[in-house]
């Protein structure tokens, strides 16, 4: 059975097989030797994730799979949606930044246990253009105030950050990149959060130099089936014996 | 376990999740309900995938998966490379017309006797421009001779729709349909055989109204956990309690 790679994460996961998303640009660099399986769930937050993990990533019937399903990695992107203001329009999406550290944990430790050999690669939420959200609110927003800022999600990007490095995993500081960039607010994002093709860009970037990192690249991974280069013009079938 | 769509074909297949693809487009469609697998050969024939069939979809351990991990549908989109013709530069790649109906039957058998409830969709090969294919040779083309007619590639597709109609199983004609586009072999192809970005958006739009016609639609299939629209501001939480 061929490898798989689970994106697990929010709108921004969820959105990533968009014309130019990172999602597919990756099923697409992947597309003889990985599986990209699809998890995003827009609008979530870590403490919603908890709530669901065991149905994302269920457990087989005893005996069946077992490692041979552990995937070789997991991305883990969640925090813009925590990272909303508790005062403002988008309070009830709101996880307190000691929670969200402690979610993460708990997310990264889930995966650990289930796959210990699995690489879990961690992404944090991207900087937010305040004036854009308030131009894109996605609920109701009297108060005419962005429910999300740049700082904040700063915060999240921070504590991101700390809980790879307390856990020993990798991570893409997609907050702090993306804002090497002058311009970064309509370059990359959207609507002020959500990735433009250019933000897409780098996140596939980043991912595929992580994992490369971790061991998984195209030079390492086996090609699922004779690649066309492979197979003799005069006498093609012997690519297809098996060995 | 969220259920799957398994691609099965050549380089159109293969490269179905380059950006603007049709098969991510179908991963990004059925985002919250359907896992879309990609497993494309480029350069393979009927014959070829014949040999590594059984690879491709192997057999899980008996009592594991069984019923439970068959697919909704297969697409099998094969017969652009058994079109090659037999006295041009890509005569490897060529399988003659009546082996490619026998070969289709029994790719059809295999999948139906392995899952006897799981949708199987044809799609026939494109039309080919064959002042393209002269400019965009795969191999060296001493001959100048284009490896591809579209004439040869008509028997091949109405050999596609026949099998298809022997079998009763749906079938995207896309040799026809997309010749009922003036200026089809640009509009549709990038190098006289692979997609463009419209005619990625064809097939794509063809899929999806084939499952549609063969139950799997948004409207038909379940959602993996609940809708952001789906949970309650003032009670988030509820929505996650398990039934």
């Amino acid at each position: 059975m061929r490898p798989k790679i689970y994106l697990f994460g929010d709108s921004i996961t969820e959105e990533s097989f968009v014309e130019g998303g990172w999602g597919s640009s990756l099923a697409h660099h992947f597309s003889r030797t990985l599986d990209v399986v699809l998890r995003g769930y827009s609008g979530y937050n870590t403490r919603w994730a908890l709530k669901v993990i065991e149905r994302v990533f269920p457990a087989l019937e005893s005996g069946c799979g077992g490692d041979a399903d552990a995937p070789l990695a997991v991305t883990v992107f969640f925090g813009a949606n925590d990272a909303c203001l508790p005062d403002r329009c988008s309070a009830f999406q709101h996880v307190p930044v000691h929670e969200y550290k402690l979610n993460l944990h708990s997310i990264i430790s889930f995966l650990k246990k289930k796959w210990p050999k699995t690489l879990v690669l961690l992404i944090t939420p991207p900087p937010i253009d305040e004036d854009a959200r308030i131009r894109h609110p996605y609920v109701e927003n009297p108060m005419g105030l962005p429910e999300r800022t740049n700082e904040a999600a700063g915060y999240y990007a921070n504590a991101c950050v700390a809980v790879a490095e307390e856990c020993g995993i990798p991570v893409v500081d997609l907050w702090t990149k993306m804002q090497h960039c002058p311009g970064w607010q309509t370059a990359y994002l959207s609507d002020g959060l959500h990735l433009a093709h250019s933000g897409n860009r780098i996140v596939f970037e980043e991912v595929v130099m992580k994992l490369r990192e971790g061991g998984l690249s195209l030079e390492s991974l086996p090609v699922d089936l004779p690649l066309i280069a492979d197979i003799d013009p005069n006498d093609p079938l012997t690519a297809f014996q098996e060995s």
